[in-house]
């Protein structure tokens, strides 16, 4: 039996339909001076649609609609053009929907800029297919004798490809070193040696050369120069040699008795209907944006409204090596798209059997909207442990306690190599907690001289590359409505004097309470020592006198993003802060941007300018910007893949005094015995 | 069907049995020159067994019988007697069972002093009955119509007390001050505005007596002062009211629909013979000291051990408070015995149902053997998530992962008013965990004047006390034999010049590996920067040239402990490092003691000694001593008891570069799909 009822003002927050997508394509296609080509291969000198996702409304239209004060807001769509043929990007936003009428030009107001430039761009399809064909025919065609001596391939077999980025060292700049790798299950981890450095600034696939290679630690200006030092025997050749299919997860042993199953043997407790969830006292909307992926909405404990927002922003990692492949990379997820590569969750592995599985809808470099069936999932899971329980052994001899059941709602995004599992879990104590852990393939270069610095050895003439993980996290929360201000809380040691005999000191732990007041006070540094509790706060209290608040405690292993003195670093200044707190700007959606990995150095959005005004936050609508992450050092127990216990972050989101007790005890979960 | 073999040896590690404790008893009670007795209600001026435990045999006996080089070392038990006669405490080693023949004396082998002074005693049962009867004759009776009027309580009803730990401030105090509590369930958050300062320095209970009292927030020399000044309306009176019963945990709410389940639909996959378990490639032994708790032995993986003993230490808390019960309050748990206050596990919330349930015989404060049942739970457990997985998008298209099923060890203690909930976690891919988490009720003070600068009100005139939580394991990995050397790994930006293009340069995250090489060296400050991976590693290398190490990842939010300028931080110096490695010693077998608590001013263990001689820590058999912990503001949602979501810390042990590969690879729980 479910507790309150679905409501239908959740699709607000909803991703576009299949339907809706096509609107959106068909009207831009009709507008013919735009020239816009939906090809999946559409070349990047050509007007390419990229992209159409949702534009989320106003926040102050979007909670007059749920709070039932005013319409429900316009149904619009970003849409994303790639202007080849013109030289620059430009976003749309276009609407009303189902029956579009206008697309309005947003570049400027969303990135402060009157056009992003054509190399800020994702690479397309297009332009891949372009590339592979750029290689085949200017690369290997020209150096077959060393491809199957050195590599065992020949005509009809190739190499894979993974790309370094960003594409060079300053703006403009699109030349990309490209990494070869055996044909292989987990290519990732099956480097072979050789690397090619192509330029492809120009839209003009004719002016593309190869700038330079690196072929067993050994590097060339031409595939020539290449081809006659091989062919004289004058350079170090690798020498193919088949090895073992280490990168390969098929499993090695049978099974033989199935593991422990969750069931839920008087049916679920919650329930899903479009995008809007009901479970217990908890209720919110869903969403997974193409680019930035998982998000909830309006999530509301008891019928208040807690979150507004709670939403993926960027996954970075940052390498080192001495190879080139690897050297200067830096990925940030969102600018090829984080939700767009959310792919099909598989039952009992991924989820449970018994979750409920979502498809979802996404229109990113494609010629038709696809669907991508069961990507996200919704289960209850018992986590296996008491959420409280106390055993009461030297008076009124009595035990009470509940079981930890909560709901996760889990996406599985795998982009490229590695595999982020995102999860958002609503615990019956009022908690909701964000938290990412990585699997999948490391990345991994060449073994060669100078190479160990950079990691350790993990396969034959194999390194894994040393890197970090830093996800940052969107964190809407509304105590109380939206006038809120951020509060800090530790404890300090203070001589004091014992009240009854007080020639006597000791040091004494007291509550150190703190309001900062301003975005740049609030901008806490990774490297600084921070107050252990942090508090998005509302000036209402509690029964007790006290800030009605939730806690946000972070759970992360990061440390150093990037030295500022890099010109790169402003793509991702946002990991400079363990937390910051900015006021609310409907313009300020996100912390990056889908322009930042190829045009890092003039980031469209650097989330440091968010704070540089240092406007008030006392008393206004904050947002909670929340870094996480971990350091890795790649080891042979990443082959074949990375495992999850260990490698994760995330922030837990708390109530502290916001109710008058713990919510739980109300919960039909609660178990209580007494000898009497 | 199960791997490997149970292993009979593993009763080296196994707790006393009833009856071994009760050859030991009798063996004492024999030697009539100790005049001992073990009746329940032992007067504190008479000599008292107050208890049995196993003794540990030499590391060296033990790893040469595992290993089947020599005979099982003597069973043997360790004794503490409290000869209240005589004025101190002895510690003794009884063997060999099952027919004791000898009694050692080894106080001054463990504790480096001729004899512990008889105040550094545990407060006993036969000392609780005559402090409670003190209470009644020299505090409750004499005071009648304070007690009716301010505390509706009269002849027959009581109050409930709570006492203050350390009890003084200088070494031989045993001067307690006790706070009362409705006499309801939950009564740690019931406090009433009185307490007592009782000196029961004495031996002899008459020579004890009242040395002050504090009763709305004012103080009083003796019981009569306060009944004169109450009768002649000279203060600020109590008026008793009746409140709502808030810390009762009975469920409002009827079950409806049960919530998810585990099953073990093929079995179980685990087995527990006596303190044997077997999981998969997991096997280890188990135990429960009635002091430090839970601790497991000679844990394998594919029959090679990896850690010789992972074990809780010690819980500590240190307390803020106005008022004096809580003020100086530094409870450490293992001094009133941790593993003691195991009780019977509940099915269904402590553990799942389908849990192998453990009995456990404990001696400590009693006068025979005491069976707990259940009291140690053994699982498989679905953590709801991949352990690991891919999705092969671009190439090779194909899925590989498998669901994160682990096996779990635990205990619940409910010391007084917390709940201490003790997980140790087998992995597949080889990690083992140890975990606390922290539930039950907070403790509490009545709200006077000034006291809101050390906590929250969380109740009607209640104060929710800030306080810390830290808890030590020790963590004796043994990496591929005994000899292991303690290496540190992180990343550091350096400034490179890039290979293929040398007047450019760009900062390039490096790894920095270092290996400490003195205990004072390895011995890792709270408060200092510290290396993010920490590493027991072996000489002996992988398939790839690394050592073969461990990796300790620490889950902590714990900060400062207490000032060392206070005579009580020697008695838990443990909590100054996060991590500390020492040269492991057959006579370190604990970071704290028995002695802690109540002679915390001369502590028998100060663990800062283990590293003041400043050892080599270079091949050596290596013993990490690891800290974690979380500072708790209480808050409303406190009440009535803690939810164990965020109040928990711990540490995984990892292997890096143990392995050639992920050994979760090779297990039955892998899946793989393709198209092909
Ligand atoms: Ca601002
Ligand atoms: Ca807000
Ligand atoms: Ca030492
Ligand atoms: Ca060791
Ligand atoms: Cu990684
Ligand atoms: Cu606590």
């Amino acid at each position: 039996p479910l507790r309150g009822k679905h409501d239908e003002r959740s699709l607000v927050f909803a991703d576009l339909t299949k339907e809706e997508y096509v609107q959106v394509q068909q009207f831009m296609l009709s507008q013919k001076d735009l020239d816009i080509s939906t090809n999946q291969i559409t070349k990047p000198s050509e007007n390419f649609l990229f992209l159409i996702d949702l534009s989320l409304p106003k926040k102050t239209e979007v909670l007059g609609y749920l709070d039932g004060k005013v319409n429900k807001p316009a149904r619009e769509a970003t849409v994303v053009i790639f202007y080849g043929a013109r030289g620059y990007i430009k976003e749309y936003v276009v609407g009303p929907l189902p029956n579009p009428t206008r697309y309005i030009d947003v570049t400027k107001e969303r990135y402060k800029t009157e056009i992003i430039p054509i190399n800020a761009r994702t690479v397309t399809v297009g332009e891949y297919a372009l590339l592979f064909q750029f290689f085949q025919t200017n690369v290997f065609s020209k150096l077959q004798k060393l491809m199957i001596e050195s590599f065992g391939v020949g005509p009809g077999k190739t190499l894979q490809p993974f790309e370094q980025m960003p594409r060079g060292v300053r703006s403009g700049d699109r030349t990309t070193w490209v990494s070869f790798f055996r044909d292989m299950s987990g290519m990732y981890i099956q480097p072979v040696g050789f690397e090619v450095q192509v330029n492809h600034e120009s839209v003009n696939a004719s002016n593309w050369r190869v700038e330079r290679l690196l072929y067993n630690g050994q590097y060339f200006n031409t595939v020539d120069e290449l081809r006659q030092k091989y062919d004289s025997n004058s350079i170090n050749k690798i020498v193919y040699k088949k090895l073992p299919d280490y990168g390969c997860l098929k499993p090695k042993n049978k099974p033989l008795q199935i593991g422990p199953q969750m069931f839920y043997v008087e049916g679920k407790r919650f329930s899903v209907s479009k995008n809007h969830v009901l479970y217990l006292d908890w209720s919110f909307a869903f969403g997974l944006s193409s680019l930035t992926g998982m998000r909830v909405f309006d999530v509301r404990f008891k019928g208040e409204r807690i979150v507004y927002e709670l939403s993926v922003q960027e996954a970075m990692s940052v390498y080192g090596s001495i190879t080139p492949g690897m050297m200067l990379t830096k990925f940030l997820d969102s600018s090829i798209g984080i939700g767009r590569f959310a792919h099909e969750l598989v039952r009992g592995v991924d989820c449970p059997h018994e979750a409920t599985y979502v498809d979802t809808y996404r229109y990113i470099d494609v010629p038709v909207p696809v669907r991508y069936e069961n990507s996200i999932c919704i289960f209850e899971h018992n986590m296996g442990q008491p959420l409280r329980r106390h055993f009461a052994d030297f008076s009124h001899h009595s035990y009470g306690g509940m079981v930890n059941s909560a709901l996760v709602v889990r996406t599985i995004t795998s982009i490229g190599n590695y595999d982020y599992m995102w999860d958002f879990i609503f615990y019956q104590s009022g908690s909701v907690e964000a938290k990412v852990h990585a699997t999948g393939y490391i990345t991994s270069s060449y073994l060669v001289d100078g190479n160990q610095k950079y990691g350790h050895q993990v396969a034959d003439k194999v390194l894994g590359n040393i890197h970090t993980h830093f996800v940052n996290f969107k964190v809407d929360l509304d105590v109380v409505g939206v006038k809120n201000v951020f509060q800090t809380k530790d404890m300090q040691f203070v001589n004091v004097s014992l009240p009854w005999m007080p020639d006597h000191y000791a040091m004494i732990p007291q509550l150190v309470e703190k309001q900062l007041k301003t975005e740049q006070e609030a901008a806490l540094r990774y490297d600084t020592k921070t107050p252990r509790y942090l508090h998005i706060a509302s000036r209402s209290i509690n029964q007790w006198g006290h800030h009605r608040s939730y806690r946000l405690q972070v759970y992360s292993f990061a440390g150093d993003h990037l030295p500022e003195s890099q010109t790169e670093e402003r793509a991702l200044s946002w990991a400079r802060y363990k937390v910051a707190i900015t006021k609310h700007k409907d313009l300020e959606r996100t912390s990056s941007s889908l322009y930042s990995q190829n045009n890092i150095w003039t980031p469209a959005v650097d989330f440091s300018k968010y704070i540089e005004d240092n406007e008030s936050i006392e008393d206004e609508d904050l947002v909670a910007w929340v870094t996480a992450g971990f350091l890795h050092i790649p080891h042979a127990e990443d082959i074949p893949n990375t495992v999850t216990v260990g490698n994760g972050g995330g922030v837990l989101l708390r109530p502290h005094n916001y109710f008058n007790e713990d919510p739980s005890i109300h919960s039909v979960d609660g178990v209580y015995f007494s000898p009497g």
